[in-house]
């Protein structure tokens, strides 16, 4: 039945599909498509067996917190401190490190790590409060650094497992706060002008409304934000959190949105859980520059991509990835998790 | 000694290094830097035990050669072949494939394998003619397939180890053609145009002569080629290898050319092999595209990117990619393995 279904969609035939905002391609290389099942890791490496360095932070010999929350009994349930390896040097004033024809500078910036208290437990395996208490923190500490001189852009990113880079079996977050513009961003940036100036209508909003009107990639939805696989996803099972209100700029969340966000975002990584047997993963925020600029036409989103492939030769030489699953396969099988579990 | 005056060149801070040519960043974070050495992966994944399917190629059901080189006693030294699992399906015309208002096409094109002979020997391990006869093979491959309909650019990479994406152990070469242009390509293409307007020259050939001239960041040099690894280098320990004379279009390189390209190939590998104790890598040919237009101001090139690091988080949401040592660091320490072997 919906095995047949299935096989009846994949076509023989690969697919270069474009993505809407930046132009980019991806291939779905359905010639060599494989089932969803086939993307469960079956070699995780797994977390070393080492001392938590979060658990004690003081012991440790962390610098202070920068952000505390705590629980009405008074525990802490989220804390935020400086990275201890910071790749920005902190609040540095930016110097000109150029060498005849080539341009560079300082690494001036802010490097946070934001930790939720459980050690173990993911956000995809917590309550829909810890994680909307992640967004709440990132906003809080957005609105901090965002106009600290020599800050012109902040990235807040997460890694889970040791394959998508994440040194620390601790479930935390990272946020850097940096004096450029990153070359995605700009595509991004330049993408949602461009599409403005030709159609007189906001990409993401074009996206957003066809996704909901269709449901094909949709894997979970409430009043304010959608979860879904983008149309020309570039990794098998990568999943977009858009919100449904235009709006660039992330640190603008309101409080309502930020418990609705927390809810898609815990529920599309706990279908990731499910659907992919806890995944290695990357998510990040990509939010407008605070460059002090305007960007009217841009929008805000979540952006995960579970670690199902490795990048190789003709990835890293073309920045085309090959992904092999349709984006509507994947986001079937991830949904199926959803309903299956009901809305925690 | 030479320790000591390491130490002293480690800056506390981290630099942002801009690439010359597209104008992206990258992060050199020398506050986690680590010595050359700390770049040996001592966990590499051991190639399975399975039998060669390049051993045999009729036994095991392969199409027949695009290309077969042979020794003068008539055994093959090269072959190019179909690949079996292509990401782009054979010539096909293209198709619009598009959905609502996202746009798609069919993957049409060629996916054909470049295999070398001994089934453990990788390029840094063979004679220098065995990787000329590689430069060689790709550049028939490139004549026959540029003209093609539906052939807009045409990618040739290389895996080596399971860890950078090489599915099987014995060593083999990659071309893509395809109808579409990548988006590395565009911006490489756009800032060579880009630098020329402001400045009247060739971006490629400052970077060659500045490069030439410091030698700081050089591994390997002949007539015809440089081999250095550049000042905004993406991974620790990357290295490109490009021409002296301004050429945009690898399939006019000429006899000589490729003799000392295969050497400068060849050299650089084994530096790596050497300096990293035989790393994973990927590498890849970049050339102008074959859509027609012409590219003056380009210049075709070699760029090997060692595995060195995981993409992670911050990397994936920014493409500012964080490397943990200097490149001339890098250099000095790949220089070195080439200065103790002699040229073989």
């Amino acid at each position: 039945m919906e095995s047949e279904e299935k096989t009846k969609e994949v076509t023989k035939e690969s697919e270069l599909r474009q993505d809407i905002v930046t132009g980019d391609w991806v291939v779905i290389a359905t010639g060599r498509a494989k089932r969803p099942e086939a993307f469960v890791a079956t070699d995780r490496i797994p977390a070393a067996d080492e001392p938590d360095p979060f658990a004690d932070l003081e012991e440790s010999g962390q610098e202070k917190d920068v952000l505390v929350y705590r629980l009405p009994e008074g525990d802490w349930s989220l804390r935020v401190i400086p990275n201890k390896y910071p790749a920005f040097s902190r609040g540095k004033q930016t110097k000109d490190l150029s060498e005849g024809p080539y341009f560079a500078m300082s690494g001036a910036g802010y490097h946070e790590v934001i930790i939720t208290r459980d050690p173990k437990r993911s956000l995809g395996e917590l309550a829909i409060w810890q994680a909307a208490e992640v967004i709440d923190a990132c906003q809080e500490r957005y609105l901090d650094l965002m106009n600290k001189k020599s800050v012109n852009s902040i990235h807040i990113f997460h890694n889970h497992g040791k394959e998508a880079g994440a040194s620390l079996p601790h479930p935390h977050s990272q946020l850097m706060a940096i004096p450029v513009v990153s070359p995605y961003m700009e595509l991004e940036l330049n993408g949602a002008t461009r599409y403005y100036k030709s159609n007189k209508t906001r990409v993401y909003s074009v996206m957003v409304d066809y996704e909901v009107a269709h449901k094909k990639r949709v894997i979970f939805e409430n009043e304010h934000f959608v979860a879904f696989c983008p149309f020309a996803s570039r990794t098998a099972f990568e999943v977009w959190i858009v919100g449904k209100r235009p709006n660039p700029y992330f640190e603008r969340i309101t409080e309502e949105e930020k418990l609705a966000c927390g809810e898609a975002l815990r529920q599309a990584l706990a279908a990731l859980y499910g659907g992919l047997h806890d995944p290695a993963y990357n998510f990040y925020i990509h939010t407008a520059p605070c460059d002090g600029r305007e960007y009217p036409y841009y929008q805000w989103h979540i952006e995960i991509l579970p670690h199902t492939a490795t990048w190789a030769g003709f990835e890293l030489s073309t920045g085309i990835e090959v992904s092999l699953i349709q984006p509507e396969e994947a986001a079937r099988h991830l949904r199926s998790m959803l309903s299956r579990e009901g809305t925690p």
